[in-house]
């Protein structure tokens, strides 16, 4: 073949042998441009629903050391994974050859680990509570299915710690509310995705439960402590079973028949609550939850959620609220919980912690099923679109406890961007303190562009932290100002 | 641990044996927030460039087949990289155990393959030529040093087949400016990307050769064409020799002692000439990359590169062009050259490609090294700026062929932003069609905002193409009149 510098260049080689054909690895994904930029699509809703609600990236490596996995899984663990080791490295080639050793390194299955062992590298420089999201790859062994590949995108959302504890030790009603609280958050950034992605509360539901709701009402009915463990399997495998096989198995254990009707009940019919019909606050099965829908509905996604005792997620680290987001036709789109024991089994303090994960095949799939995949041309638009500001457009505090659910209202509904405002990125402390001027101060270290101090139950100041006058105006009208004074 | 659903929850099991503390391994990265958004701030950048300049993002699987990089390099090959096998596969397992055979796998050391492989597998269907780039991670199984880790992300660009030739076999001359203007394109998309994170031609220089220039250089001195190779050679480790050995091996193979000097003089002071010093038309070595000068020079990018007879580059597949940005005090930032026989050795038809990589540690090491890193809150801000829009801002054409060079200068400049104009994404037809038509429904594929009509030497005419009145303009307003359209 001719070559650009050189009109008579020598002879090339003679034609190597065959010619080979190549394709992408089984359950791998060659990305065209239209598929790339579909990546991108989903890649930056999951990043500007998670910056608005004042999340903040991190990573970390695509492989990780095996032991890594073993913590909460031991060593079989490792046969669900890809393993990974340097061909250069005598030392690794020699365990991945000896069947009592393996591979040094896996390709990452799931972020939570990495999290942890990041978050406990680092537990006493980083900010209480930390807000972190991620969105890369992650690889699973298994045989590729609908919805299932072994190489896909993911994206996680973490709420590590507590929000608003003072001093001392909390009461169990004020640590309750406090996880509610962190649990609401990650809930509502996740609508908050779905929303602008167009879903509607009517076509995807977030369903949750906790397993501690179980616990509680066995408590108050009087079942036997050591029933509590054999009853969780049962509701744990209840759906493998016919509702004759499971009264039995309720019967062997010796549960009372009014708890295996419950039991069976939670199984056949399953218990679901739609919140928009009512707060079911007087439902025993319900009332751990109590702190959690008063939350939910604080930060305005109620109508999306549902409480569904079918709801157990498999994974064993959980240890109260789990939920998952599900549609007709396809498989959970998103699911978590709370995993509070998992940073201390990492290396770190106790700290309690929620999150979840949102796979990007599943995402496909629902849009294109619902119909809510741009054209090639908006498409094209939407990708050229400004991203969510990393700096927060308002920082919203109060000197007045009692003002505290406003603080909270108003930052969920700039984040969502009521009526016509735009949706922002809003934030507010999770300190106790309602000392304006270290409030103040906290939002200027987050480089906040407005300080929005909610002075009474109707009225606020607006005060730009870069230059300019501060300035009163109704509560409600914040969001339109704000939205007007920011994209002008 | 107390829990949030469950004032009294039953006691947690007793607490593991002992706490573990895990790293993240040798040679990768954790990124917490601020490097995250470094990451961000980087790749961000590449895609900025790539999309002013036209390139359409792609991506392939993370893991390929491990045949794959054997196409190239033989088996041997794959001692320099991680491989990767399914712990659920009895075979895969099996095969890594097994010491002739290896795994099935291995996590890319580079884009290359993948791209070649992609290309290869739609080359009917693609558009003649196709622009790509992608930026991810990629992975080596060498010893971490400085400017070097084991998992690193790199940004890909390149030109595959060539612009603007027509129907017909092309004659050597139209062939070697065609090749020359797709590694223009290459290079000037790089100068870009350097000039946007503030590097100048002061302290960054792309540093070009060919080892055709060698090649032509010394048909025309008459060495025999037997020692055309052997010479090669000894240029290629001529750094690892003293003058006194090199003159000695030179003898040898029987170089002219002429041959030998100029051999010499390539090692000791290096052939280097900075393009701005004059249009080095009349030195013989030079004479194979005359194309290539006269299209950096219409791009606007000759005052960053320079034509130095050290750079060689180390991959076997180049067959042409090769260049380097280099830096002084680091390796080389990027690299990259001409391979017109990989698309075909990956199964596809016969098409010349030219391309770089950039990895983003060396680039981050010397933004730090020339504190071009912007501070915290100034990278905040520059994170939320709007990315290059996809569609392409404007789509310049002519009807006269004589124009033709004023087409390319033009979506130059609007690439680069002259004066106080914004930087657009520009591209013109690589058809060699000069129907007006034509151009303007290729324009209309690619969603152009605007085409621009190259009317004569100083006038064109700006059309909108979403809606609105075409008008004319003198040709030297068209950037500051397009700027103010698209960002009024």
């Amino acid at each position: 073949m001719p070559d650009a510098n050189n009109p008579n260049p020598p002879k090339p080689a003679p034609a190597k042998p065959a010619k080979r054909s190549f394709q992408a690895p089984k359950g791998t994904r060659d990305l065209y441009p239209d598929d790339a930029n579909l990546r991108r699509f989903i890649t930056e809703a999951w990043r500007n629903a998670s910056i608005r609600h004042g999340f903040e990236e991190i990573d970390g490596p695509t492989f990780e050391d095996a032991e890594l996995y073993k913590v909460k899984s031991g060593d079989g663990i490792l046969a669900e994974m890809f393993g990974v080791f340097s061909g250069k490295s005598p030392e690794d080639v020699e365990a991945v050859r000896d069947p009592s050793r393996g591979p040094p390194y896996v390709l990452r299955p799931e972020f939570t680990p990495t999290l942890a062992r990041m978050y406990a590298a680092r537990a006493a420089q980083l900010s209480k509570p930390t807000k972190w999201f991620t969105a890369g790859p992650f690889f699973r062994a298994e045989r590729p299915q609908r919805g299932r590949l072994r190489e896909f995108l993911q994206w996680n959302v973490d709420f590590i710690g507590l929000p608003g504890l003072g001093e001392g030790k909390p009461t169990d009603d004020q640590l309750a509310e406090s996880k509610a609280r962190a649990d609401a958050e990650c809930i509502a950034c996740c609508v908050d995705l779905l929303r602008s992605l167009g879903f509607t509360p009517k076509n995807v539901r977030v369903k949750f439960y906790s397993r501690m709701s179980w616990v509680a009402w066995m408590q108050d009915e009087g079942v036997p402590p050591e029933l509590v463990q054999p009853t969780f399997m049962l509701l744990d495998s209840r759906t493998k079973m016919s509702e004759d096989v499971l009264r039995q198995r309720c019967a062997e254990i010796g549960l009372p028949p009014r708890i295996a009707s419950q039991v069976i009940l939670g199984s056949s019919m399953g218990v679901s609550w739609d919140l928009t019909k009512g707060h079911p606050s007087l439902l025993g099965l319900f009332r751990p939850m109590q702190p959690l829908l008063d939350a939910l509905i604080d930060l305005g996604v109620a109508e999306w959620c549902e409480i569904d005792s079918s709801i157990v997620r498999g994974l064993a680290y959980y240890t109260g609220m789990v939920f998952e987001v599900i549609a007709d036709g396809e498989r959970a789109v998103a699911g978590g919980g709370r995993y509070d024991n998992l940073i201390e089994l990492f290396g770190g303090p106790p700290t309690p912690a929620v999150g979840f994960g949102m796979g990007d095949v599943v995402l496909t799939n629902l849009l294109r099923d619902k119909g809510l995949l741009p054209e090639r041309k908006a498409l094209l638009d939407k990708l050229s679109q400004t991203p969510a500001p990393l700096r927060p457009d308002a920082f919203v505090l109060t000197a007045d406890e009692s003002l505290d659910p406003l603080v909270r209202g108003l930052v969920a509904d700039l984040r969502r961007g009521v009526e016509s405002s735009h949706s922002l990125h809003a934030r507010h402390s999770y300190k106790s303190t309602r000392n304006v001027g270290k409030l103040l101060k906290e939002a200027a270290a987050q480089h906040a562009r407005f300080a929005v101090i909610i002075e009474t139950a109707t009225t606020a100041t607006i005060k730009p932290l870069d230059a300019g006058e501060q300035f009163q105006c109704p509560l409600s009208e914040v969001p339109a100002r704000l939205s007007s004074l920011l994209h002008p």
